[in-house]
């Protein structure tokens, strides 16, 4: 398979506005198109903002609602698959099923998740992916977290999985994927000052030590209350930044390049030399 | 208590020569006595060089044996804490039990490990550590693999770790520390060229993901086959390196502040935000 021109889209938010999120996702999409994409990612929550306060359950919606139709026809135009990060209303889970009691009464359409969603260049949902380490006081008042660690789908010849912002931090959830075959992760933020040191240093080691690539896409600027640091990244095996944004809205490119890996992998043989027997302290459940 | 001013003791092998390193290490404790430092950290197999061929099984010895007794005389006489690497002969282990069957009749005084032991400013020995995660072709021709993962003693105020090298590389490894208590892991390496990725990045983002001080000591330049790279560094919890060599014969200090360590654990609480239930994947045998 050719390499995975891939598009990282680091943008600034326009809280409450799905129309002009999705006017930004339609120009990227088309300039990264025009670029040879074959894959865009974009922020944490792109489709509404981030710094929504209390207009979190009027912006949920389902994983196959509107604005998850609106990103499907943008890819379908420019022919590109698209991450995007999204709340998502579990409609499923029913009334007065939420994780803070304090905020069923605003949640009385069920759950909400801060999740991801990938779709394909044909339009089809790939897979989504709910955020399983919350962070900060205001994800854990409006977002249940998510229960399942790794999920992945197919892409371009790729095994591609998806994991948002602070779960990248916690190594044990990268290993997962490594496990589990991941050779592209993609990790939509919205990273804050003054968290500079991840973008910039634990994403290329995630990289490294488990031996895939990883893209990481920020939100940039101020909004509302948050300052986001920007420094998008394409992190490679070797811990080398194939891509690297700055602190304005840019999309930057990077090459996914499944021989590469195989190389990599072969000269850095991390998965092989694994000892699970000696792991057992991380799961146990008695400091959480 | 006040921070413990560390010595990191980067040094070039004089392999076979016992008497030349316990030198070596005398004039350091000397240096990092005067420079007020209560801990003194040698690299990788510091007593004995690294690039030692068939003679490993001549040059190991005992936890208790002369080099530690040596070692001890030296941490009494300048008043400091020493942790030095060396090939350690258990005994105990008998005749004919070595891991490497090709080899048994070449360790018939027991099993080899690659060892790191502290000798604590009174002489005692307060902790002994055999590498759970052998590197490269020489290693795991010669040594058993260590099977107890966290190995502490306390100094200082401070709960010390022992790793070495290869371990560290490992997200998992560090990760037991921090969930033990582990305040400065001490991590002797013998770091060969292309691997500078590795104390460059790798352990600053040990040190932060875990919140902990990382002291990691290198050996430097040629020694048989084997280029090392120096860039010994004490990284703290906030990913910053506290104390970096280059690639030079040299000794270089850095504090250890238990205070600062509060502070940033209270304001990066990675361990008290772990899932632990989500990580069943990185204990499961089916790989290794």
């Amino acid at each position: 398979m050719p390499p995975l021109r891939t598009a990282l889209l680091q943008s600034s938010g326009r809280p409450g506005s799905v129309a002009g999120n999705l006017k930004v996702l339609d120009e990227a999409a088309a300039r990264a198109a025009d670029a040879g994409a074959g894959l865009l990612v974009c922020p944490e929550m792109f489709l509404t903002g981030y710094a929504l306060g209390d207009q979190v359950p009027r912006l949920a919606e389902s994983a196959d609602g509107p604005g998850a139709a609106a990103v499907a026809e943008i890819a379908v135009r420019h022919g590109l698959a698209v991450l995007y990060g999204y709340p998502e209303r579990d409609s499923a889970s029913g009334s007065g099923t939420g994780h803070d009691g304090g905020r069923d009464g605003e949640r009385d359409g069920g759950r909400i998740y801060n999740a991801a969603q990938l779709i394909g260049p044909d339009g089809a949902r790939l897979a989504n992916y709910r955020k399983t380490h919350l962070f900060g006081d205001f994800e854990r008042a409006w977002f249940t977290p998510g229960e399942r660690p790794v999920v992945q789908a197919e892409l371009a010849g790729l095994r591609i999985g998806i994991m948002i912002c602070y779960d990248v931090e916690f190594p044990e959830n990268v290993r997962s994927h490594a496990l589990a075959g991941t050779d592209l992760l993609l990790v939509p933020t919205a990273q804050m000052h003054p968290f500079q040191f991840v973008p910039e240093s634990v994403v290329p080691v995630r990289a490294f030590e488990n031996q895939m690539y990883v893209a990481y896409v920020n939100r940039t600027g101020q909004e509302g209350e948050f300052e986001f640091v920007g420094l998008s990244c394409l992190a490679g095996p070797d811990g080398a930044a194939r891509a690297r944004a700055g602190r304005s809205e840019e999309l930057v490119f990077g090459e996914v390049d499944g021989e590469l890996l195989s190389a990599s992998r072969a000269a850095n043989p991390y998965l092989r030399d694994r000892h699970p027997g000696l792991y057992t302290p991380l799961v146990r459940a008695d400091r959480s």
